[in-house]
């Protein structure tokens, strides 16, 4: 169920996923619902936003260890994205997004916590690579900041455009901020 | 109504902005909505949209009045936008965006028109602007693209962490790329 919650909001956002649909989708008897989340819908959407957070720090990982300095990995976490959206034809965002600008986080101090937490951890993460990539602490943190910035934005405006030259101009910018703050032999 | 209906948008997204929300915000008198709206709630939302895209495009050909360069447009572009959720104290976002990640768009040709024509005229506008500074043609377009994303972006993460940094953080990579790019007598 958390899987099809999360799918949903990608796909139409948090107050367009109903209940109803998340059982649809998931094949979940109804009567497990209040059972597994007593919290409603809220703790629906935030155990996915949470997921969701967690699949995006393992893709940030995984893009790490391919990696071999700041400026790849940025670029490949630029690209992943890139690819995902269009293999989607435009219609998949982001997991956590919708919460923040649907006013769910504002009315619900759990909801809020979690989009914090999920984009907090996201920034730490790329922040951590880029400084063992030898980026210094502050430049490595508004590096990731900008990463992540780029590409949920990026996720907006292709959608809406129905191209990927979002992707790439975000990728243009990032790769080239990744390579002129890293150490001069790591920097391609 | 227009007004009202886009302040919503920019706070709750498009499905939890109700008809008669906009009427107690606007103070209009309920009978007006279908007369003036016949095409409901989807007529609203468009111009709303709509209405959000013309007064970014003031926004930027205000900057590139003030502005000497290409990099300094952007810097002063994402600027605005920094203040303006500052202002908010982050509780507003994008009038167009809500169209698109909730769903909306994909639903309604009218609406997906709209957010396509609304992120084309923002990106192009910019693109035009970075040109007259000297920046050609596929750069240009290719820094208004990241500009825009680069925008959006910052505008969903700096609502939930509740924090500027994202704006800053795109604003380095923006003026750098915008001056990497520029004829050499104009870049800073």
């Amino acid at each position: 169920m958390v899987r099809a919650a999360r799918q949903l909001i990608r796909e139409r956002g948090y107050n367009a996923t109903a209940f109803s649909d998340v059982l649809e989708l998931s094949g979940a008897p109804r009567g497990s619902v209040y059972f597994h989340f007593p919290g409603g819908k809220t703790q629906l959407a935030t155990e996915a936003a949470d997921a969701h957070a967690r699949e995006q720090i393992t893709i940030i990982d995984q893009a790490a260890d391919q990696a071999d300095s700041a400026a790849q990995l940025a670029g490949l976490y630029v690209d992943l994205g890139r690819d995902g959206m269009v293999a989607s034809d435009y219609a998949r965002g982001c997991g956590v997004a919708p919460l923040v600008t649907e006013g769910a986080a504002r009315e619900s101090a759990d909801v809020g916590e979690t989009t914090r937490r999920a984009f907090s951890a996201m920034t730490d993460r790329l922040a951590f690579h880029f400084a063992a990539f030898g980026v210094d602490r502050a430049p490595a943190r508004e590096l990731a900041h900008a990463v992540i910035a780029g590409v949920q934005g990026a996720m907006v405006t292709s959608r809406a455009l129905r191209t990927p030259a979002p992707y790439d101009a975000v990728r243009t910018v990032l790769v080239s901020q990744a390579a002129s703050v890293s150490p001069k032999t790591s920097a391609r």
